[in-house]
């Protein structure tokens, strides 16, 4: 049995959905961020940097939601979440994994918390910068996705496609949104008719694409 | 065989390191930043995004130093750069690395690139912000080494080790370094002594820790 900390929408969006994809039975545990419960000492336990996803199984806290979707590909290999190991193309999927979760996390977080860049706003060429960054790869994965889609891997749908449209939803304020992209558009359609996908929005509440 | 593309003391360097350690043959292919090589059509054809590492096996091209590294370790499981895989351990060494990766890979660039982020030069608070955040995850790494050390993992040195050690001997500049940490400095230490180490530095021609 798995425990889910999250939050609705955040990070934890990812393991939410593979947990969903494979159909393995979860808890839910809200993370309240309004009344910082990520920074209570109760849940800085289990997660060292407070932040979500913190996924409970076999008595241990596992932390960094690319981390654990690694994880639960491996534990549910009839899932296909995954293409199988040993091949080049789960070979690609780990390269897709944590080229994600390595140019896109860490600079939305510093565009989503301008206090972690000394600031209360971001100034407006740093602002400039961070929004090209992210549009940096929306043009990069485009490029790939027309030459080879629909999903990352090319036919076949993977874990990967569920991390990267978590990721261009955190982009639908932002003054281009991943959308634009017309292949992206088009991966994101394929996952967002998903049933995991359309669960997760019943279960964390979730309305605004 | 294996070929490593390759420039001196940059993220290539755990890649370079693992192979030392797995004793597997490869070829070295200096990637010249001086004269711009990584961005030629040629090596762009390689890796889009015109970084090292990268290394070439199967005639594919594979990038990403983390992902590389996860890739050769199941490679090579005589080599025991990690646990066995479907141990916790295993699951601890995924976190480390991906943790590494996200934590410190994308805040170096910044803190080395100021131009990503839209200056010729960091204004003192950005600066700052970055300095605190590459600190903090020092800070974070010492008190899980001190409460359970010497390795990131313990007793069992792994891969995630040589990881560390290079993102650590990035900060050799900055105003802290991380061998400021007492158990940072010792991990360190351990890693510097290996064969693979002192060998990589002949090999790339690092003199500087």
């Amino acid at each position: 049995m798995y425990t889910l900390y999250y939050s609705p929408g955040t990070a934890s969006m990812v393991v939410h959905l593979a947990l969903l994809e494979i159909g393995a039975p979860y808890r839910l545990e809200l993370v309240d961020f309004k009344s910082g419960a990520q920074r209570s000492s109760e849940y800085l336990r289990l997660n060292p940097q407070g932040v979500v996803p913190t996924l409970m199984y076999d008595g241990r806290a596992h932390v960094e939601s690319a981390a654990i979707l690694l994880m639960l590909v491996d534990r549910h290999p009839e899932a296909k979440l995954a293409p199988p190991r040993g091949t080049a193309a789960h070979d690609d999927f780990l390269q897709c994994v944590v080229n994600l979760s390595n140019s896109l996390a860490a600079t939305y977080r510093y565009w989503f918390y301008p206090a972690d860049l000394g600031a209360a706003e971001h100034p407006p060429p740093v602002r400039a910068a961070l929004q090209a960054r992210i549009e940096a790869v929306w043009t990069r994965l485009d490029a790939r996705l027309s030459a080879a889609g629909p999903y990352l891997l090319g036919a076949e749908f993977s874990g990967a496609d569920l991390l990267v449209t978590m990721l261009m939803r955190w982009s639908r304020n932002m003054p281009r949104t991943a959308l634009e992209w017309p292949s992206l558009k088009r991966l994101a359609d394929l996952v967002r008719a998903r049933a995991s996908w359309r669960r997760l929005y019943e279960l964390e509440g979730l309305t605004e694409w």
